[in-house]
Order: C-alpha cells, then structure tokens, then sequence
C-alpha cells in the first residue's frame, strides 16, 4: 500500500473537509513520540453546520453510520492539520466512539462502523482496524449524533 | 509472584472465557511498544448471552460487581489473545469503567471494584491496581450492565 | 517558564487542597515511560465534600466552571502525589472532561474550559493545551458535576 493516503480518498469520491475550529481550551492532537493523541470531533459538514440528533429518537443507524463518516472525514483533516501528512499513519490503535443515543438503543457499534470502515478502506485491514469502544452518551456538544476520539501511532 | 497468572486464576476457581467475537469493525487490541490498548468488552457468559441490565433500576451493586468481575475474564482472555501469554501483562496502567445505570445511580465504583479487584488478586497491588475512571453511561451496546476498556503494560 | 508552577499557582491565588483519596481499588495515576495516565476526579472541596449537580437543572455554565477548575486542583494534587513534583510536566497530552447533565444540555466545551483554562495559565499555550474532548454523562459518582482524566507528558 505505497499509494498516498489522500489518492485513495478521492478514488473513493470523497475530500477533507476544511480543518474545523476547536471550541475550547484545546487543539486537535498531540504526538508523543509515535504516539498521536487526537481530540474528540464530530459530524461537521464542509459547507457548514453539523449532524445534530439521537439515535433511537430522531435518526436510524443508516443516518448514524452516515454521520459517522462525516466524523471520520474531520478527524483525518485534523490529523493531516497535526502531522503535516496522512501518510505518517501506521496504524489505528484505538478509537473511543460515543453516540447520542436513548437509553433503549442498542446498536453504538453499526453507528461507529460509519467511522471504522472508512479507516479501514484508506489503510487496509491490517493497519486500519484498531481497539475501540463505541458507547451511548447521555448527550454531547451542540446535540451532535456522533462524536470519536482516537489514538494513532505514527512514523517520525 | 513467578506463579503463572493462568494459574492463580484456576486457584481462585476461575477459567478464562471463549474469545468474544468484536461485535463490529476492530480488534480486541493493539500493542504499540509496552502499551497495549484493549477495546471495551461487556460481560459475556461463557454458555453465551450477556448480562444485560440497569445498575439503579433492574440490578443491584452486587450484581453490578458479578457482571464487571465476568467483563473482567473476558478482557482477559481477549489480553491472552492479542499477546499470547498473561504473563506478558507488567501491570495495569488505565482502566476506564462504565456503568449502564439510572442518573440517580451513585456507586459506579463499587460496581468497577468487580474489575478492579481480580486483576489485583491476580497480578497483586503494586501491578495490579492502575489509574481509572468509573462513570455512568446513558446506553452500552444490547443493554449490558458494564463495559470496561483498558490500558497495560506489556513485556516483550 | 523556569518559574515553578506552584509559585505560579500561588501568585494566581489557588492553592492545592489535600490529595483525594481513591474511592475503589485504584490509585491516582501511573506513569509509564515519559505517559501519565491520571485518573478521573472530581470536584471535591478543601473543606470536604463534593459540589453535586447536573448541568441544565440544578447548575448554570459558569458554576459548571467553577466546578472544573476545583477539578483541576484536585487533578494537581493528584499528579503532584504520584510524580513528587508539578515541575515535572512537559505538556498536557489529552483530557477526557465528563460533565453530568441534562441530555439537552449543549455547553460541555465551556465547562471543561474550567479545567483547561487553569493548565493553560499554569504551563502556558505550548505545554497547557492539550487534546480534548468533552462530553455529557448519564450520571457520576455521588453526583458530581464535573469528571476529568487526563494523559500528560512528563520528564524524568
């Protein structure tokens, strides 16, 4: 897998969206050695505005999953903002997927597969499946369905 | 304690699980150098099923304590998956707790303790007993009552 | 930035409250190589006790606030105990901030800023500001308002 990262985005018809802006006290990652630490995102969408909803109230998993993309869409334009490349990735080592959800839903990994697929499909399986949590949150910043935040490893 | 870990766990009358299958696009863990990163497991029944159920509705501390101490046997058969061997484990470095229960619910820690307390009579307190966070989640994945992931240290 | 973060600390008006003691079979945190993994803690006071409250019923942002940085005093006190000294942290690395609220809720980034804000002021913009997220919980132990645990770098 030499291709560039970025050529295989657009062979899948997609593109980073503009870096977002944190809204706090914080930036997108930190690397630690070739450890790359990255800051929660969520479904915001390159013309503006962001995925608001529940899932089990007022999304399905289809519109979750597709929400979980948007997510991993941001999060690889946070990470190139970080490392300069998205071609210093080795590997997904873990991801922490937390859906705004009711109590009865029960279906936090078909959201967060949204996510995981995406990085699977620009990495391959070997560096692109990682650990992960995918759980129900009681609620998250501005109603967003989907938020992820994730460890990486990285080359120097 | 050159005493294999195996071992202890049969002197306390307990055996390791099936692998649990991941219930979505990951893996049961990554190592990068001695850290090893372990997704969120539940409390699965070694004769199948799950222990599903709300600490502060439908389950008691107690039971709370059973299920996180079976999320615990399952995270360990999932660590000798990844690395072979539990005797690779150095230590305990960060275990992050959640509870499925009511927002009145108080005693995620109590509930945690479950987890907590086999990998300390396992490995013993200076390597057994690591940072954590023991918090209430709005939903887990199929309504299990616990889910746990984790960080260790690992020998080579 | 020779100066030592608690004269710092000091010329800003806080000081550290008494090292909080685990309230399970955990300890404050473990450092592994040049990482430290904190646990979460809460709000607690001086003076004992804890400030209980859900944000969107019984709390407003700025108590919220409030609340996070108490947080960050007792997160100070606790990395002081398991590292001997402040002086030793090269950056903040990544915070996971938890705040208990109404699923309505939307302002869990102004919360945390309680938190960050006080390590921004205490190691600068380079070293303070870390990766984030920030997130709404079902519910914390005995009700606290605000949860936070953090991975720091440090020096030898």
């Amino acid at each position: 897998m030499t291709q560039h990262i970025e050529d295989r985005l657009a062979a899948l018809g997609l593109q980073l969206p503009p870096v977002p802006k944190p809204i706090g006290n914080y930036v997108a990652g930190v690397a630690v050695g070739n450890l790359l630490f990255m800051s929660g995102i969520g479904p915001r969408r390159p013309e503006g505005g962001v995925v608001a909803g529940r899932l089990g109230e007022s999304m399905d998993i289809e519109q979750g999953y597709q929400a979980a993309q948007l997510v991993a869409l941001n999060m690889l334009a946070n990470i190139r903002s970080v490392i300069g490349s998205l071609d210093r990735i080795e590997r997904v080592v873990k991801v922490l997927g937390m859906v705004n959800c009711t109590p009865a839903f029960n279906d936090m990994p078909k959201v967060i597969n949204g996510f995981s697929d995406l990085f699977v499909q620009l990495l391959g399986e070997e560096r692109g499946r990682g650990a992960r949590s995918a759980v129900g949150m009681a609620s998250l910043p501005n109603q967003i369905a989907v938020e992820v935040e994730m460890v990486l490893q990285i080359s120097a």
